[in-house]
């Protein structure tokens, strides 16, 4: 990635995160362990590394956590999030009191190797998708109060991200429209109460359903469940009158299918809520 | 289960969770979708079905989620956390206002179904373990956020939760032993430092540190990646002296050899940070 | 209103905001004056009513101020958010202990004289756009804090809604412009890192820039403070490629003439940060 | 104003403010518009400026915005809260990374234009006093949140504070006289109740109930609605025994004739709840 | 104490207090002990009582506790706050589940026994002043997180509420004087400064400070660490002009000879950092 | 004390109890003063300082009350926490800004001096227990609030820590044994639902009830409120099978008959609910 394209992650938002993840580990009595065996003046030398191939995602933050429990302590960043690493690689070098090292490697790990799952889960979606012009996207299917961070994931994973949340797009779907009285109703109320900046995608499970979509006049239609066939079917007709998403169940393994034919975007809720962590680990020498 | 041994989660311990993942999800604006095209007195009666077989877990945490948006939400449960399901099956229905059951929808199939993925793999474990003694444990490798919740989900799943954080137990890692001068001062430093009621555990590599472990007095083992045949005879060394865990990439469907070795406890942390959720649905028809 | 366009708000979305304005007010020893001289059984009948010519939105947010002080106090509403009322107009009455009507009157006023307020002027704004198809929205110029409850007013008197944030849209400035080297690219550099559903607006001050921003196929310009005139000619050169936005200092005593250009929308910060209060009261009768 | 009178403000006290106004900003998601197309490595310098004449109130609290966002951010304060500038005027220049400092600028300037609009209106006030021996006070009429804030703000314009909320004085009503059965065992009761830190203040509207109220022996007397002529009286009739304070309605433009009765305090709740924002701008240049 | 007289809580004043008391005691785990033996059908009978002689304070907020954990809870109160009971006397009694009548029962008494114990002193502290005038009053010196609760521990025990923090009343004491160059000056620099609800002490070792003092015209006078007899003097010096207060290393069993010399407070820091809990207890029966 | 074996706390324990502190005594209107006559460019050295003989707990927590409100005061620290101090004895000195010192100086005082009472406290009871091999612990008769703070203030004085909450260890008692049917099946279901380091402790009133929990093998045993001479037969029929505790209303006078007995634990609520603060002081000279 260049410098350029690089999504960034601004620290206020996930501040609260790294200090309730913190919270859960050390309850009311602390690190009991290292408090009571290691000695305050003690020195380490840590090494964050990968026991497997894939992305890294989520390294500032990973460090931010340590450096909540001690500021002194000295980071030596030897990957930027987006890179692509084989297992053995070095991700940072940490130096420091021994104490606020060992007591906060699994916090950091944690949070890093999900973010990096997700990374790499995202990677792989996008190889796949490979010369086809298909974008990978995200859904709202991720973990309650990460959501930020899963989503910052997926952008470093070479995805783009679909809204954020219920307040910032519409996407009507048919218990929406079953209780509006119709697709066509459905679309124009959404349209008249909301402001300039907010668009409009429906969801819809056949063509005709699709025609109607499209003589709303709406920006975007999620094609949902649909075969490849159907779904090339589908894009044609929509012509490049409106965003075409794909969605239902798609995997990594699957999606190729999908990007082959022409849709805009493959959205998959997997990439959040289903993908393994990397397997990550910090080794520790005394200093 | 019977009544009695089903795992019980008070609803402090997870309410500001539900409120985080809430106010991701409606940041300013609220549900804009439904909100503009659902006219506020319109009622839906909502199934929540599962769309695969597994194992329930957070079902009370999940119908939380909507009354927190409308207290007035009439839920009819059918169907207890540990219930092992197969797909189709109805777990609740709720009947309401049409606006809060479309928009905590998301919310609660989020928690629902990652909670449920967890005691699905737990579960799936257990049964690996079949007539085998051994008991399956989680580990600290959780979601930041959702301990409290992750942990009580390998309680319905059939597992025992391993400590909750740093706070609550020892366990001394080659780390601990490295800064504080070999295995035998290191657990009586904690010994004396620590109160009545902390277990210490010690993790060991190799027969001799188990020895040395043993000698050390202390109350539980951690016999960490060791083969089948290793952790054997580790097993046989301790006799009964000290609770015996293996640990280390142990997964639903390696875990038999493991558990035929004898040991007490297996630990997987597998169970919290790759178990894939379960796919669920809410389906609603207009009242 | 019908009942149906009535802008929705959340409880969730505004308590908080609730809680802290109370908490300003009761600080550690509570409401000194009426705990020391009222009876704790005595009970009041009070009405809350308009002292100007104004439009109500914030009612509900009002009373559940009550509400949180004493969950036992009556409601009548006797006007709806959006309802256009005159000096003297009844808009709730209430029922209950005294002490916690006495206590709450000051922060429930607060919130709703702020927010009818907003809601009032932008009634105004509407009524002066009169039959042009122009609609008014406001801006990102919010009371820190309040801004959820803001937006709703602004909802409630007519208005649209601009972004809640910068978090879901795009408004590129000079500023982003300079440091991006040129419109052209910085618009494809926007486009490029962001998802399905996002609008890009550009702001801009002349003609040329102008004609740069449709050349860069943007969803939206905004049109920086332009004169009538100047504007009507950007309206015409835009031809209905782009939403149009006016904005610069325009108030609701000036937006006539904006919209008389035939642009789509006209944004006002004067709105939420310039708008007095309504004058509200509440009087109490002993029962 | 000389250093010693400057009004303080401990940061202890905003921050939260700071803290919940960016987060409405940035919501999940962050700045998108500035981190799709600012290179994370440019540098602006921005100029703070007044584009009116007014009083400047919250200057530190602005910058604070922006170093919450990045600490780094380089600031050249060029006049003091309490200055009174023309447009044009420079308030501080920043320097720094082009991303924060174009992220803030928006909340930044939403605290400091509302505090000095508030600032400027209570000089105003101030001003229209003259050589009047009465002192300008604020109310309990703020926008919820913001109590803090805003109370220093009047403070920076000349006025006084009255009380802070409910918990730190008494003010005696017509409904708690009504409730208590008389004025003065309505004063008796406050005075046995509260330590001897507390002050009470009535409310009357007659001369007669001011009697009454000096007879109850009462520290201060709120004279509410009263012309100037019945005011004049009124302050006769005390003669030094209370402090006297005017309010009801008045406002910059009407206080002259207030202050001319020789009354000690005019209270305005207009300074908080109406006052307008003062208008102003941040100019960036690349570096 | 008749009705009127009792003081008041409002239990949005607290209400944070119990949640963390909870959240300490809960952790991640829950009350494991109760959870994994007690069946969640079972219900109890819990009588809640004294086993010392002293003064009831927060029963409501104990109560409280349990209904946090499980509204359904009834209680019967067989006290109010201010009654003076005897060793085995019923406070209240508790039908509910068995489960978080158990939880909550140490977090209940923790709260009740700390704030019944400070009513208990504060009410000796009055006991032993007698007929003289003379009322007793609290300091700051209140526990970190608990000063609401503990302020109103004293109001129940007779005693009044001397300032509730730095905010809400001026005390200028020695460090004070000499920043600002001397009592006069420091005692008009405050006056000017603040508005007409605030009072003014000063805190004074010696007669000529305390001349010194009622020249510059204090409301108050805090005469510090006087023997009786000194005091007294000072009592006769002020004459009336100023409420004169005791302070310094007072107890409930030396403070009658502080009251005999006609000061109109004495404040006792003892009462809130020193005073024993009450020894309560809650018995429980199966129901 | 060795440095090794020096309690340690992290200070995200403990940061949110300071800010809650400081802002009870700030409220919105800050140290009024402080501000109101001491020049903001006034500076101080202040002398922490001992009143009285104790064991000093909490000084870290102390000096950072000062440094949130001022990163820039500097302290030199004098003792270290686990000193023992006459009256007269430095703790430690800060130069700085005289506000802030000023402001800080209460709540600092309060923290300290209650971590320091039952510091002192903890270390009289150890004293007393003298050779004995007994040790001393507190309970969970803790302020609320302060758990964290006070179980180390404990440990400081050399006693250990007992359990931290309902969550870490399982403690048995009367009403669990009622409602479970029996001791013994309620340790096996106790033993069943838990994980392998969660330790389980009976609380016993006779020799019988002892017995039983022998026999159900409990790791520990709590000997409720028995004389010296029953407890002593108690230990002798446990002869090392089980931990022994003694509890019930024991005090630092009255500790060592119970040690006499050869308990291995004497737990005192005492400690935490009902020990003195330490009086201490800060003494300020202008700079």
């Amino acid at each position: 990635m260049t410098e350029t394209s690089l999504p960034a992650l601004d620290p206020l938002l996930y501040r609260p995160a790294i200090l309730r993840a913190l919270e859960e580990d050390l309850g009311l009595a602390g690190d009991i362990t290292t408090n009571s065996v290691v000695e305050p003046g003690a020195r380490l030398e840590a090494r964050l590394s990968s026991r497997q191939t894939g992305r890294i995602a989520g390294l500032a933050v990973a460090l931010d956590v340590f450096r909540e429990l001690e500021p002194g302590i000295e980071t030596q960043v030897q990957c930027d999030d987006g890179s692509d690493v084989e297992p053995g690689a070095t991700l940072a070098v940490l130096h420091g009191p021994a104490r606020p090292i060992l007591t906060g490697e699994r916090t950091a790990l944690n949070i890093l190797a999900r973010l990096s799952g997700i990374a790499t889960a995202t990677r792989r979606a996008v190889a796949a998708v490979g010369a086809y012009p298909t974008r990978v996207t995200c859904t709202r299917k991720t973990t309650p109060g990460l959501r930020s961070l899963e989503k910052y994931a997926v952008r470093v994973g070479g995805g783009l991200n679909h809204r954020f949340g219920l307040h910032d797009a519409v996407l009507i779907k048919d218990n929406h429209i079953a209780a509006a009285g119709g697709l066509r109703p459905t679309v124009a109320r959404a349209r008249g109460a909301l402001g300039p900046m907010v668009r409009i995608e429906v969801e819809v499970d056949t063509l005709e359903q699709l025609r109607e979509a499209l003589e709303a006049g709406v920006e975007a239609v999620l094609l949902d469940n649909m075969t490849p066939d159907l779904l090339r079917e589908a894009v044609s007709l929509v012509d490049g009158r409106a965003v075409t998403e794909a969605s239902g169940g798609i995997r990594p393994d699957t999606i190729r299918d999908f990007a082959a034919t022409g849709v805009d975007i493959v959205s998959l809720g997997w990439l959040t809520h289903s993908a393994a962590s990397l397997d990550l680990g910090l080794d520790a020498e005394p200093l």
